[in-house]
């Protein structure tokens, strides 16, 4: 079981200490009765509202510490996990937060749950205080069961019920709505897997095909077992299953509007969960969604990989309530649901924004440094078989033809204009990371301020930035560098040759590559073989510098 | 491979649009270049303000469109699965949110982001845009690569990028800050599983007892491959790794502050992220550390198990950058990192909170009551036995045995006050779910305004409210109900216990049970068997009855 953990005794106060250390939490302290005592409660608090306090047994995470804060819970008890906490604890966050006005104890409905926040509320009132308690079972996934299971809808009505306090509701007022929201809520889980309580002998009961429906949060086995399938397939099947049971509820007559929490129980990575929400999007019932809410880990169990579903009735008020913003950085936010907002491309440049125009010489050298690279491919092609995967003269031949094919379009009698223009072909044409240097090289090169020679040699240095390779890498720089030092110093073509011939010559010699594909080659296989890159450059200088 | 997905080629688009559908995503809008361009933009911006752009291959959710909003980018462009995005969409990115004030495109270092990213800029540049870069290296893991990898720290240089432009601050002074910011940022990963590119033929290359130190955020193999411990004992290692880094690169004079970014790379579960930041805070690198972000997933590698720990050097500047506010809720924030707070305990009732004193009668009568319970309690468990586990004698024995022990101290007087006390007394004694039941109820019946009788009718109600349990449901309730009942009409112990009697031989014939333990065992077992809990109350009764 490979699993962040010290032990299991441990895990839920160390968690718990986590949480105040994070940035979640700094609103957040404990009671000093901690580890035996769990309870969160706020730093600060307006002692005039009704105190709304939560918990239940760990392994819900954020549920139900995460959610303390202003606007929603004073303070939550935390069991053991999976195991609601003792009377006392509960007593003692009571105690910690409720002034005259009183508390709202919301409670997902276990028995453990049920029982103990009872008998604390009770010892609280016996105590003086007002203590009213709100009960939550939003499972719809077994119709027959007298008390359906408290699910993620036990975060809506914190919410609600936050919301009404903290607008200064009298506690009546706070638990009448909260017990309306509480009959508001529908839940229904789907998970690919079950949980593991950090049990090293756990062994699941799952099949590889197989996932299930109608689950609650403690590793109980789900209400149906069903086939692993696509995304979109499975959320088809949940939806349905929450929406036949909203169905039964409301009556064929009405068809209220809901708000919709996509939760995630534990281990969806994210690209997944927001994936699950569009998959949602697909479903009949994303017709009755007004508002959504996540998709977020809300309330979790443990490692399980699956959501849940929780639709929440609709009111003006609940609306407002699910809407308002909160502290606990854990509550996802509500906002309207609808269609992705689109907003129209900006116009790419023009590959030929530039008038064609004309420069014989040019043309010619141009036509001629082509055919030289695609004559020169396979040679290439070969060489780089020694080093690298074969196809740099294929590379270089591309581009070739891309360029051989628009030299009639191109701007040749003004080398800045003619730059950017092979740039911007290079760039939707070339392959490879060659192809995309030469490119910036180009496009850097037509933006420079110096003559057409230091252009070049500007549009050099950028490439060299971006690409991270210099002089002495072992790159087709090793030829490029030297050619544009000399093109700079006299414009000669024969200079310019000479130097990028000696340049990819001394390739042969660099036992070490840094950058570029040789850089994965063991330095053995590179002794007397040039660079690939290097040598095309030299030759087509080569060539160049015979035609001039 | 269970996951939420449809096909490997919708994916990306697919999780995008339920980013912007979800109440993470009101704010952003796609280009409608999409799927093929898939530029997510915010839908408005101030326009005098200098552009951050991010982007790169997708699987890192919520890099990096889930960081699109005030405060930190304009504009994510989303590659790919883990595939650099095409210079097209880069560019369609600048083009839609570039203005006078230009931009800053903050890479990832990865070969394909470096280049598209810089050829996209050079585009722009060569459209009269004004377009900066700033490459993010973080990773300390392989510390002779010349190009380290971008990981989550390239969302922190997006953080103080996306600070200093909502400031105002120049293009000039944005890059320079953004740099900065780049060269401070160190990261390393720790995980437990690889991840899994939604490829069926995955296997993962880690044993059981294997994880990973120092990875990269694709699925590379990590620098070194170590042993599953404890959390304390990884995070430990990786703290380490971290910290003799820091060392290395600020020399032995000088001990900077960092801020710390706890990031999780996936699927790990929140009760165990807060943890690992528990299990940081006792590394010894933790004492450098003066604000804390996250834990949160930030930077993720699909459904790789593990974090990352990213440190960022604090000067003032970046200190207040990190912790200003922003848009995006998949910020986790930046608060100052320190112990938990904590608050003292309140104290908790005294079990005693009332005078002793005494009534000889009842006195008599408890003593009685209590012994009739000791010596059935075999005799119950056994009734037990036959439909559930057997403890039901026991458990009112030792409720019975822990009332007698404290009679010179109970306020025998006053039945309110009595009933008070004997629910705190059951509350810190009596075990399982009918001990808790019966506390409620006494706690209950002390809150009540009615007589001696009428508060013990009260406080049963409030045990059937809170238990669920009501009259018929083969329970204590079938011989409590009725003799509370008998005892408000008239006060006669003697019909009481006749009552009680009915009620619970009336439970023999309950075939069904809705409540309680009972309701977990077939029907056929409980024929002609009473309930032990409603037979423990009418053999009480009947002992009173006789001794009065």
């Amino acid at each position: 079981m490979k699993r962040f953990f010290n032990s299991r005794d441990t895990l839920v106060a160390e968690s718990l200490d986590g949480l105040l250390r994070s940035s979640a939490g700094s609103h957040l302290c404990r009671l000093d009765g901690f580890p035996d005592i769990r309870v969160i409660v706020r730093k600060e608090r307006n002692a005039e509202h009704v105190a709304i306090i939560s918990g239940g047994g760990s392994g819900h995470e954020p549920a139900h510490a995460g959610f303390v804060g202003a606007g929603m819970l004073d303070a939550a008890v935390c069991g053991s996990l999976f195991a609601s906490p003792s009377v006392d604890a509960i007593l003692a966050a009571i105690l910690a937060v409720t002034g005259p006005a009183g508390c709202l104890l919301v409670i997902k409905s276990y028995t453990g749950d049920r029982l103990n926040f009872a008998l604390a509320a009770e010892q609280a009132r016996s105590m003086g205080h007002q203590v009213e308690t709100v009960i939550v079972g939003d499972d719809i996934a077994l119709p027959h069961a007298r008390f359906p299971r408290g699910l993620a809808g036990t975060v809506l009505v914190q919410k609600v019920a936050g919301y009404a306090a903290a607008q200064g509701d009298t506690l009546a007022t706070v638990a009448a709505k909260a017990r309306a929201a509480a009959e508001s809520v529908s839940s229904i889980g789907l998970s690919l897997t079950d949980c593991n309580a950090y049990d090293t002998a756990h062994t699941t009961r799952l099949s590889p095909g197989q996932a299930e429906l109608g689950l609650g949060i403690h590793g109980e086995p789900g209400a149906q077992q069903i086939s692993v399938a696509h995304a979109d397939t499975l959320m088809q099947q949940a939806a349905h299953c929450l929406g036949a049971a909203l169905a039964q509820k409301t009556g064929q007559k009405t068809t209220p509007r809901y708000a919709l929490l996509l939760n995630m129980l534990g281990t969806v990575p994210p690209i997944e969960s927001t994936l699950l929400l569009e998959a949602f999007a697909k479903t009949e019932l994303a017709a009755q969604i007004d508002l959504i809410i996540g998709p977020a880990p809300v309330m979790t169990a443990l490692d399980m990989n699956g959501f849940s579903l929780t639709t929440i009735a609709l009111t003006d008020d609940i609306h407002k309530a699910l809407a308002a913003p909160v502290e606990p950085t854990a509550w996802p936010g509500a906002v309207l649901f609808g269609s992705p907002a689109v907003r129209p491309m900006p116009a790419l440049p023009e590959t030929f924004r530039f008038a064609p125009s004309s420069d014989a010489r040019l043309e010619t050298l141009m036509r001629r440094a082509g055919a030289a690279l695609l004559e020169n491919a396979d040679a290439l092609n070969a060489l780089d078989a020694q080093i690298g995967d074969g196809d740099a003269g294929s590379t270089f031949a591309e581009g070739a033809t891309e360029i051989l094919k628009t030299l009639d379009r191109l701007p040749l009698a003004n080398p800045h204009q003619l730059y950017t223009t092979l740039g911007a072909v290079l760039a939707r044409h070339a392959g490879g990371s060659s192809g995309v240097l030469l490119s910036i090289m180009f496009s850097a090169a037509g933006q420079s301020t110096g003559n057409w020679a230091e252009a070049l040699r500007d549009g050099l240095a950028s490439m060299q930035q971006h690409g991270g390779a210099k002089p002495g890498d072992r790159t087709m720089i090793d030829a490029l560098h030297p050619a544009f030092e000399a093109l700079v110093k006299n414009g000669s073509l024969t200079e310019a040759a000479q130097a990028a011939r000696a340049g990819a010559d001394s390739t042969k010699t660099m036992t070490h590559a840094n950058a570029g594909r040789a850089s994965y080659v063991p330095d053995a296989t590179l002794a007397n073989v040039p660079d690939p890159g290097a040598e095309a450059i030299a030759r087509l200088f080569e060539v160049l510098a015979h035609q001039a």
